[in-house]
């Protein structure tokens, strides 16, 4: 790969650029984005006029930049995991018909918790997941679940570290968090009342695919009034359907 | 930016790579990326490392290259089409739990409708369009809505050009085309049966944001019986409630 005079490579320079686009900041001017990506605006001036050429970035009548669609169509029309979204899409859609508030589909991704999908209601308890956001493993039902199920290594490296609580209910302790994920994989479900926020409640549950292994989890954010647990057997329930649907993919 | 020996920049050849990949063929092998991407197999090959090295690709265990969580995860978070579907979401899932079959949300791109969002039951009449996917604007309702409000040099375009039906019921000519687009703008919907499918039925209507620009077309696909047009009344109710959304969007 032809490289740039301080050894990086055009593509990792371009990696920079669009990783100094977040839900919070989509559209960001060419200075915004050379001091986010840490690269001079010369450079990052050049690289975002051919990231435009090519659609993955689009230039708005003000001359701020944001992500391009052509750059969301190449991402979401091969996803890795649009199989699991598109079967899980219909379950998703009757527990929030049923619960309300939020409906959430998370899969591990190195030391965080990924949101697949969310469907929210407009009144619904505060949440701080969004699609294609990060929350981190120890923090949120979604990340208990999955940490409980994921390879040993991995647990035992977040449990080494220090823990960073988000709210004065969740984990301070390694102990702790361990008896946590021991009751998870007993029960087969988290419920973290405050932990996000003292407003909300998170429940999740294991999504299995065809061999067993937990691909995903399945939440809901509620309030927190003490009835979270009551949720627990309805996704149960629809993460079994969830597996079964991946099993057998519709034609 | 450094370009290679042919004078295409590593980024052109980086775009090409990513777009070998389809919804119908997600995982390639390296041979196969460089075949789509016009690239000869060394260059491909290390194009492919490279992007494997950022999360842009990923290599699974039987080697073949599929698109990273990472590169979804860069385009989804600050995608410029997030807003709109978040709006849109909750109506879409109403439509849905009341009509059934499929759902969708579509935007102009170029001179193809690209689907945004698409919710379908498992027993639903069959459907060719996709999220992430594209369908030609004379041959679908979503395309026919958002042609006919689109800048009339894209009309114009559209209609010079020898029309490709995709079914016998599809139009053959620039004289039904226009008809056909008269009639949309007089209606504010689009009804066609079996255009795409003998089977199915097209129904859509636009949707507009809150300077009154049509932004979008909300579609179901239902079984061709005579009956779509029914559908209309609510659809144009859905359509509206969408576009308040999109004036007042939530907390």
């Amino acid at each position: 790969m032809p490289r740039t005079p301080t050894g990086e490579s055009v593509l990792a320079r371009a990696v920079r650029v669009l990783a100094a686009f977040t839900a919070d900041e989509p559209t960001l001017t060419v200075g915004e984005v050379a001091r986010r990506s840490g690269l001079h605006v010369a450079t990052a001036s050049r690289l975002v006029a051919e990231l435009v050429a090519h659609g993955l970035l689009e230039r708005g009548p003000d001359r701020r930049v944001r992500v391009g669609v052509r750059l969301w169509e190449l991402a979401a029309r091969a996803s890795p995991t649009v199989s699991l979204r598109d079967a899980a899409m219909p379950f998703l859609e009757d527990v929030h018909a049923v619960v309300g508030h939020h409906v959430q589909l998370g899969v591990l991704d190195g030391e965080d918790v990924l949101f697949l999908e969310r469907l929210s209601a407009r009144d619904a308890v505060v949440n701080f997941s969004r699609i294609a956001g990060r929350l981190a493993l120890p923090t949120s039902s979604s990340g208990l679940v999955l940490l409980a199920h994921a390879p040993l290594d991995l647990q035992e490296r977040v449990l080494a570290r220090p823990l960073h609580p988000v709210s004065p209910a969740g984990f301070g302790s390694a102990a702790q968090l361990r008896t946590a994920l021991a009751e998870v994989r007993r029960t087969q479900a988290a419920v973290l009342a405050g932990h996000q926020h003292p407003d909300a409640t998170g429940v999740a549950v294991p999504v299995r695919d065809g061999r067993g292994e937990v691909v995903a989890a399945l939440s809901v954010i509620v309030p927190n009034d003490g009835r979270g647990a009551t949720l627990v057997p309805l996704l149960s329930a629809t993460a079994r359907g969830i597996s079964r649907a991946l099993r057998t993919p519709a034609a």
